[in-house]
């Protein structure tokens, strides 16, 4: 049967002063009203039922993730003992759709993506788990660029595999400058959205001749283990432990407005702005302003006569900076004092 | 003997969100660490007893200023009856000293104002009263400029009077654009800072000579009945009722800093800026930042990468705008919801 799996254990700083430790950026509603997470979780049940659904996340994130998501099992709800990366997450829960289930197929996703087209997600995602199954592979959905952006990874495919639009992997590409982007996407490279699917079989298998990060632990997670299967397993990305290692690896390209909402610069692509190009959420007014990025939750913010800033006010603290320093705002966080970065962070308003 | 007055009646948003109707520019510390009124008080000490200062404002603001002003009898802090412009206020605050005091001569300023050399600042207050007394003259003391800033009235000296550098009054010029104004400041003209002396007996004689506005409530004034006199009284400022008017004014330029902080773009001006010409006061955080005004008085304000903003945190209301645009609020506020114009205004914080 096919299962979906929702990564959901990101922490990250790229929403301060909304984000914290205990509500990420997949449990904001960043794109519309509902958390992110909820959101993917929604856009794959016409594809997957609730049953088969599971979010992986840390403990810290478990009950907020379940209240976030009240029409799955509370049990689909997973937490890691330990934060490793991606490749132990999918390695516990393909294991556990495996578990009575022998040809279990899985879809990996991110909680914190948006998606403009829901259809074509679908579509991919159904073409991607076809794929997987009928050529035994290690499948990535590659996501047709609309920008050269620096900020992603890239799948370059290669041969043809099978009747429909997959290839082999030819290799990837992480965060390229501006240039080489350009000539990657001319030539064909995609986006590495880091949306997978395979059989439960085959990333088993994989993960034995590649990944000696995941194999001594499997024993464990076969037994049930969890706790000695993460004590056993090294932190790896899947993308590195498995997909730049194995020969059976595919991409599709999948043209679903796919989004992973890097920064608040992203709202102004995943939110309606105004005429002027202004995003607003909150009690936020523009006036003769363009390009603005506004998220204003704890009071009310007036923007006048200003381009293209991003105003954050939350939790006691208003940032003000630039759509284009908004995606570095780590770098901002290390330069302020730490009370003030934890600050919108932990603590309450002030 | 000498007095001096202290206009204190300013409302006035263009400390939006910060001020109040009942917390007003003069009232804030805008400046340094003590209300605006409180530093023009203290500047005006060593010339004139604390006794012999009266303040001038509203019934709303008598508690306020009171508190503000611990050093000043309370009967010294007046309370208009109804906001009248600033002649009725000054014939009342000058028939009060002139009540027991038949040689009262008064200098009057406003609440308001930043002086960086208050030891110039009493030399030419001291200068102003003696010429109001040595010619009977109404007396204008008129700073002179340091840039051609649109947003003051000018004064245009005319004959010398007398042996010092008192002149008559050529004329006023009202908010010249920035060419006239070079063209002023290059013919010599001062800015009409709003200093005034004069005798007493003078100021009366000249109220009946000239200000209908004004005499027939004087009467009334002799009596004591303050509310009378405001009953018969038509607003005028002083600049128009009586200096427009009378042949005998006069004006004394003076050289001690005299800012009246007309928006927080003057806080560029008035208080200290760091190496990058920003101005922060509260809790703020600048980062790569370069000429920008920062207030945050309710949380924590962090700017990072922008340039020549204000940027005020207060009362539930946090304003983004540009130096540039600082200075019209007014306008700004009447294109905002009147809620959130009020706001920041008379609201507690969201």
């Amino acid at each position: 049967m096919r299962w979906a799996v929702v990564l959901a254990g990101g922490v990250g700083a790229r929403f301060w002063p909304v984000s914290t430790a205990r509500r990420p950026k997949q449990l904001l509603a960043l794109a519309g009203d509902r958390p992110l997470v909820a959101e993917s979780v929604e856009r794959l049940l016409p594809l997957v039922p609730a049953e088969r659904v599971l979010v992986v996340g840390s403990p810290a994130l478990q009950e907020p993730l379940r209240r976030a998501l009240p029409g799955l099992p509370a049990a689909n709800v997973l937490a890691e003992p330990r934060a490793a990366s991606t490749a132990p997450a999918l390695a516990w829960a393909t294991a556990r759709a495996a578990a009575g289930d022998g040809a279990a197929a899985v879809l990996s996703v991110h909680a914190d993506w948006t998606v403009a087209d829901p259809e074509a997600f679908r579509a991919a995602a159904a073409a991607a788990l076809d794929l997987a199954e009928r050529e035994d592979a290690l499948v990535t959905v590659g996501a047709r660029p609309t920008r050269p952006e620096i900020g992603y990874g890239y799948v370059v495919p290669g041969a043809p595999l099978g009747a429909g639009s997959g290839r082999r992997i030819a290799r990837f590409v992480e965060k390229p400058d501006a240039a080489e982007a350009a000539r990657l996407i001319a030539a064909g490279a995609l986006w590495n959205t880091g949306m997978f699917a395979w059989t439960a079989a085959r990333f088993r298998a994989e993960c034995r001749r590649h990944a000696p990060e995941l194999a001594g632990g499997l024993p464990a997670l076969d037994r049930g283990d969890v706790e000695g299967f993460y004590r056993a397993a090294t932190p790896v990305s899947v993308d590195v432990g498995l997909y730049e290692r194995t020969d059976r690896g595919a991409v599709l390209p999948g043209d679903f407005g796919w989004d992973d909402v890097g920064s608040w610069a992203a709202l102004a692509r995943v939110r309606a702005p105004d005429a002027a190009g202004n995003v607003t959420v909150g009690r936020a007014h523009v006036v003769d302003a363009a390009g603005c990025i506004v998220w204003s939750e704890d009071g009310t913010t007036v923007l006048d006569g200003v381009s293209d800033l991003v105003v954050v006010r939350a939790r006691g603290v208003t940032l003000v900076t630039t759509r284009e320093r908004a995606p570095h705002l780590k770098e901002l966080l290390a330069r302020l004092p730490s009370d003030v970065a934890e600050r919108g962070g932990e603590g309450e308003p002030r």
